[in-house]
């Protein structure tokens, strides 16, 4: 038997803020993804390879939480997207408080659709509410298939999850079938996308889906 | 130009408690290594290969940190070698309060090396000293070459780092050439050592690395 020892966890409260926040993308109708993985899962290569894939006529800007640099957001700036960087300064995760004044650098009357996309992390971010509609969890083959039992509170408040580097699978010793099952014990409603952000594979499903939600939201949904 | 904020960082001290533990691995002689890395970047797999190499009489400990499971600590207690599992409870890094009241569940004059695995996340853990005489980051080449920019601090205040997954390095977009070369930047003192924990490729250096430190320690080094 392998002892145990229980640590106290070190949270904070930023429930009214997220609050605020989901009143005002409700008023203006904007659908607002929380895009959360560890780092190297590919967020951003997703993130990109979804602005290529959206609908016309469909309004999209980002916030990219970093903890020190501006790489991503210059990835997705180079695309044409309005793009605001957040750098947490050393802080593992966004938060609630982070996202509000940021809101008034964008003109919220022309975007349909807003991803966050978080600290590479698969803890912390999956504690802060930031106002949402969704969270979307990011998942690669290439990091093994224990990653949903081991981190399930990501998993069990997302809404989809994005197998990444499904390219990879070859090569790996992921068993597919067993994190899908996973996965779904942990969150039978989680929307399951298997896709490759470097190939495009499965990326019509995953944007339609995005695509479906920003419909709804905006029809006041 | 992309837009820039910041946002306070929300760290704590435990130095004190650190110093403590500190003290206590000198007077026994014990080298102690605290293991990181992204979730699914492949710690335990790197323990277990680890663990095959030790020479003989190199008596080993591990700590195993997880949020919540104990599925590291039993794949280290198949291979026979004495562990405890600090569960963090939702806490995304393991910190030196946390160690303390476990290494009462150690024979510590039975051990000379400690491995500490902290929990699976790129950022907070490297926050948090443990009283450990030297960290190792685990990265493998299926995450992408920017993470040590992204992620400065782990690989700033490592002494070693394990480049994991090479045996994929040709099925991958990343960069080893700037990946070796970005971490030499951030820390001209780390020793790097191109692993794969799957096939074995590359232990000796690192075991060789690992038990010489070991061996220093218990000299008085």
């Amino acid at each position: 038997m392998v002892r145990v020892r229980l640590a106290t966890p070190m949270l904070q409260e930023n429930d009214e803020v997220a609050r605020e926040n989901r009143t005002l993308f409700q008023e203006r109708g904007i659908f607002v993804l929380n895009l959360m993985s560890s780092p190297g899962s590919g967020k951003t290569s997703t993130l990109e390879r979804t602005i290529e894939q959206l609908p016309d006529g469909l309004r999209l800007a980002v916030i990219e939480g970093d903890i020190y640099t501006t790489r991503d957001a210059e990835r997705i700036e180079a695309r044409g997207v309005p793009v605001v960087q957040i750098n947490t300064a050393g802080a593992c995760h966004l938060d609630a408080r982070m996202i509000k004044p940021t809101l008034d650098d964008f003109d919220l009357g022309a975007i349909d659709l807003l991803i966050v996309e978080n600290v590479g992390n698969l803890v912390c971010p999956a504690e802060f509410d930031l106002g949402e509609d969704a969270r979307a969890v990011v998942l690669s083959v290439t990091e093994g298939n224990d990653k949903p039992m081991k981190y399930p509170l990501i998993f069990r408040l997302a809404r989809a999850a994005l197998i990444n580097k499904i390219d990879l699978l070859p090569y790996t010793d992921c068993d597919l079938a067993e994190l899908e099952r996973d996965m779904a014990m942990i969150n039978p409603e989680l929307k399951m996308f298997q896709v490759s952000a470097r190939t495009g594979q499965g990326f019509e499903a995953w944007v339609a889906w995005l695509a479906e939600q920003t419909e709804k939201k905006k029809r006041g949904g």
